[in-house]
């Protein structure tokens, strides 16, 4: 007869379902809760249900948020006349680590991809586009990846906007701080120099 | 104002406090948290709190199980003679995993480790002596960790053992199969030399 505990098999494979966790690893990780006071599973199993229950999207920017508006929409130190339009929830913290933006965010919830059935209906551009009639809004920053399709979107988005007479800016492309040259791939480094500033 | 959200801060926190979870991976599974379903965060809540209410030692052998006895100590086709002492559960599984070994196993629950205050008190050795007297034990084969503390568990029991009149065995040393003698240490192959077998 096999070695078997129902209830840690289903909590090993719980883990298991999280992106980027092994079989090893939730194996490691389900063993670790056993080995831990019950507090500490109780303590888990709360933070999973109230993080699910409790945050959903900011009525305005579409970011996460346990509130009606998300802290930087709520917030009055805030530029709202400048938008950075990003594709997912964790670009905005992201830009908020680097301390750099004083301006509002707007999140797509994903970018146009044709291959995945996902078109500009299934973005939150609707909501963006009424934003931009209600506010006083000087310039949208498309912040998606610069993958081929965060390059769709930013100029599906720049072709709406642009006949608005908002200004509408792009993420630097350029050679990453830190990066040795010799590992730049030759796109990156073309646009690095095509993007040349003075010093 | 910061960009906050408390009870993702929460979840986030959680995660990190598991072993090998950074920063930046806790941020991501408790993201994926939020992406999917409400349904998946009760059903892992559901887990983690099931497993730790459920999951206790087996009453003979010490190993993880859902039930009174662990479903190894239970079965009556393992052999009762042999008994292999391990140091943790997650060896249990190990050898389990390998299918070569029908006897049954007892798990210390650590090792003696004076630096860290653990002395034989602390472990279930107890209940292995227990087991000695009781069943009709022919051999007890030592499969703690090859590290000082695991030999010197392995050797402290083993003279504990012995003059009841049962053969103590230890794991054999030895290099890994599928590795490169090159990268092998000098202990490790000194080891394979002295215990090798004729061909």
């Amino acid at each position: 007869m096999a070695y078997n505990i129902a209830p840690l098999n289903e909590l090993i494979a719980q883990f298991e379902r999280l992106p980027g966790i092994g079989k090893k690893t939730a194996q490691r990780l389900a063993l670790n809760i056993i080995e831990q006071p019950a507090e500490r599973a109780k303590k888990f199993a709360e933070a999973l249900i109230n993080a699910k229950e409790k945050i959903h999207f900011c009525k305005c920017c579409q970011a996460l948020t346990d509130d009606e508006l998300c802290s930087i929409c709520a917030s009055t130190e805030r530029d709202r006349s400048v938008i950075c339009v990003v594709s997912e929830p964790k670009d905005v913290m992201a830009f908020e680590r680097t301390r750099e933006f004083s301006g509002t965010y707007h999140v797509l919830h994903g970018v146009i991809s044709p291959l995945d059935g996902i078109g500009p209906d299934q973005l939150r551009i609707k909501e963006l586009m009424a934003r931009l009639s209600d506010e006083n809004i000087k310039e949208i920053i498309m912040a998606t990846n610069p993958t081929v399709e965060g390059e769709a979107t930013a100029s599906y988005l720049s072709r709406m906007i642009k006949p608005l007479g908002i200004k509408v800016t792009r993420l630097a492309y350029g050679i990453p701080v830190g990066a040795d040259l010799e590992y730049a791939d030759d796109f990156t480094l073309a646009r690095a120099l095509e993007g040349r500033n003075e010093i």
